[in-house]
Formats: C-alpha cells, sequence, structure tokens
C-alpha cells in the first residue's frame, strides 16, 4: 500500500493528492503538520532525509521526496506527461521554473500571511514582486494559449496551479493576470480540483 | 546548429557545457555575461521569456531553458538517466532538490562572493547555515555509496557536483565532509570536468 506523508494546507503535497485522486490510485494519506516539527524528528528523517513534505513510501519501504519527482514517477505512461521529447524537457521546464521562480514567492507570502502569522505590511516587498514577475511571466505564456505545453493538460499546470490557485491568500490579487485566471479553472476541470 | 547561451562562471550553464562535451554533441557556446544586463534584453527575453542562462535554441529556433530541464532533454537514452523508474524518479527528486535546497545557499553565496563583491562578513549567516545543511544531507547519501543514485553517474551527480565542486569559493570548507570530495573527484573523472 502507498503512503502519503503531506500537509492538507501545503500546495506542494496536494499536488501529489490531485494526480492521485485524478489517476485512481489506492493510497493512505497521512496528515503531516509542517508546522509541529514532525518533519524534523528523528523518525521523519530516517525515512526522508530531506525531511520536507510530501513524501511517498512505497510499500516495500522505498521512499520518494519532491512534489515534482513524485508527480513525474506517477505520470509516466499517462497523457499528463507529453510523448514529445521537446514538449516533456519544456514541461520539467516549468516544473523547475516553479520551484525556483514562483514558488519561493508565491507560496512563501501565502505561508507567512496564512500560518506565519505576518500581516501585509511585513511581507518582505522583494517577494511580492518576484512573485508578480512570475504571474506576469505565466500571463504571457497563457495568452493565447489553453495549456503551458502543448495542446492539452500536463504535470506542468497541475504544478503550477497548485500556489497559483491560492495566489490571492498571499495577498496576489489576479485581476490583472486575466489569461492566468481562466486557465486555473480549466486546469481545476481538467485534473478534478476542488 | 545547436547554440548554447551560458556564462562560463555559472555551475548551472556549466552543466549544460559538461553534459554536451561527454557526449560529443555538436554545439556553439554564446557566452552571455550574466552581470551585463543582456539576459534581460527585449532581444533576449524575446527568445527565452525567463531571462536565464542556460538556454538552449535548436537549428528550428525552438528555446529551452532551465538548466536540469536541459540536461534532462540531451540524457535522454543515456546511461546517465537510470532506466529503472523509481531510481529516475529520485535522480529527479536530487535535481529538484539540487535548485530548491541546495542552489540557492551555496550557488548564492559563491555569486555574492565572486561577482558581488561581498566579503565574508556580509554574507547573511543563514544563507552559510543552510548551504551546510545541503552539504551535509550529501555527507550523509554518499557515505556508503559511489553515486547518488543506483550502480553509476547519473545527472543527479552532473547537477549537484556543479556547485558543491566550486562551494570553496563561497567559504564552504569541505574538510568536514570527505565523502563528498571522493565523490566530487569521482564525478569529474566520470564526466571529464577538469
Amino acid at each position: 500500500m502507498l503512503t502519503v506523508y503531506g500537509d492538507i494546507r501545503s500546495g506542494n503535497c496536494l499536488k501529489v493528492k490531485w494526480l492521485l485522486d485524478r489517476l485512481g490510485r489506492d493510497y493512505r494519506w497521512v496528515e503531516t503538520d509542517v508546522m509541529s516539527g514532525v518533519t524534523r524528528s528523528a523518525d521523519f528523517l530516517a525515512r526522508n532525509p530531506a525531511g520536507q513534505v510530501p513524501a511517498v513510501v512505497f510499500g516495500d519501504g522505498r521512499v520518494l521526496a519532491q512534489s515534482n519527482a513524485i508527480i513525474g514517477y506517477f505520470g509516466e505512461g499517462t497523457d499528463f506527461i507529453p510523448a514529445d521529447a521537446y514538449d516533456r524537457a519544456r514541461m520539467y521546464e516549468w516544473l523547475f521554473w516553479e520551484q525556483y521562480s514562483h514558488e519561493p514567492y508565491i507560496a512563501v507570502v501565502r505561508f507567512q500571511r496564512l500560518l506565519g502569522g505576518k500581516e501585509a505590511d511585513e511581507i518582505e516587498p522583494r517577494l511580492m514582486e518576484r512573485g508578480h514577475a512570475a504571474l506576469a511571466r505565466m500571463e504571457a505564456a497563457l495568452n493565447g494559449a489553453d495549456w503551458l505545453v502543448g495542446g492539452g493538460p500536463t504535470l506542468a499546470d497541475l504544478a503550477l496551479v497548485a500556489y497559483t490557485r491560492m495566489a490571492h491568500e498571499g495577498d496576489f490579487d489576479l485581476s490583472a493576470y486575466p489569461a492566468v485566471r481562466a486557465w486555473i479553472a480549466r486546469v481545476e476541470t481538467a485534473f478534478g480540483i476542488r
């Protein structure tokens, strides 16, 4: 039986949940509060030395971490990973960009506001600027395109939608990004995200 | 003809160069100074909207960015990407971890020291702490293992060695990480890195 360790408030963890649900995979979800310190416990670190969620543990004890590596694993052989080599590489380009140029701003600001107890005026302006730069890049990419890569939904859409659809919780106003907003609705439908 | 836009001082760019050289691929290297502002020029952004190097441009004009997506593309079909699905996912786990938990500390401190003109006492202590945490995790993974994933060199080793072998330029003393040091030498030999 597959076990998923995740915090249901985390977009990174939800990516895994949404994909497994969409694919009809059977798994056990172990709710893992990232604020409780449990991911830094000796027990957790023995299984996942990176001390992060999401992490999945297969029936035989093998462990896999990093949200985008996990969805890459379960996405293999599905239409959510393009068959064309260049499109597949472009999908990974978006996945790496998400972790380097989107999540550290959009997700981090939301985290600081929702869980870190910070008020809007306590957020570092640089985080807001870079978050908006990420949203502007997505707006440009989605202006005239339904999906980030190719002609259908891929893991790039799934990974990017996770924190983009929650961006307002970090005070990112999406009204300036109409293509992004239309895309969010499309991706939610494609992956059955409610 | 393949064109690679890269800054020869950047570990992210060198990953691409090292792999293409190792695979005997023909390409044109366009040296792109990240400090010059050229990656923010309208001309460059029209080709690569992320405004980053490395970026590769194929003969037909298609563009691919993000170092780890690029090496993933050129690594396909070689022994540097494991055939086993779980090992392949573990390789990607390391690639995502590199960009999120290693590069933002080890590479950023080196950048600030070498190119940003900062003295050692001007570096944020948090960056040094997290860099050492990344090195400690690698030391634990390589204690008793020759390679990060499976029984031979993979793109995980290539990606991680890029900034790890330059870590001393950011004042990270590797003498406390003997397994990492031995691994660096192994990876340099495997990929022909001088």
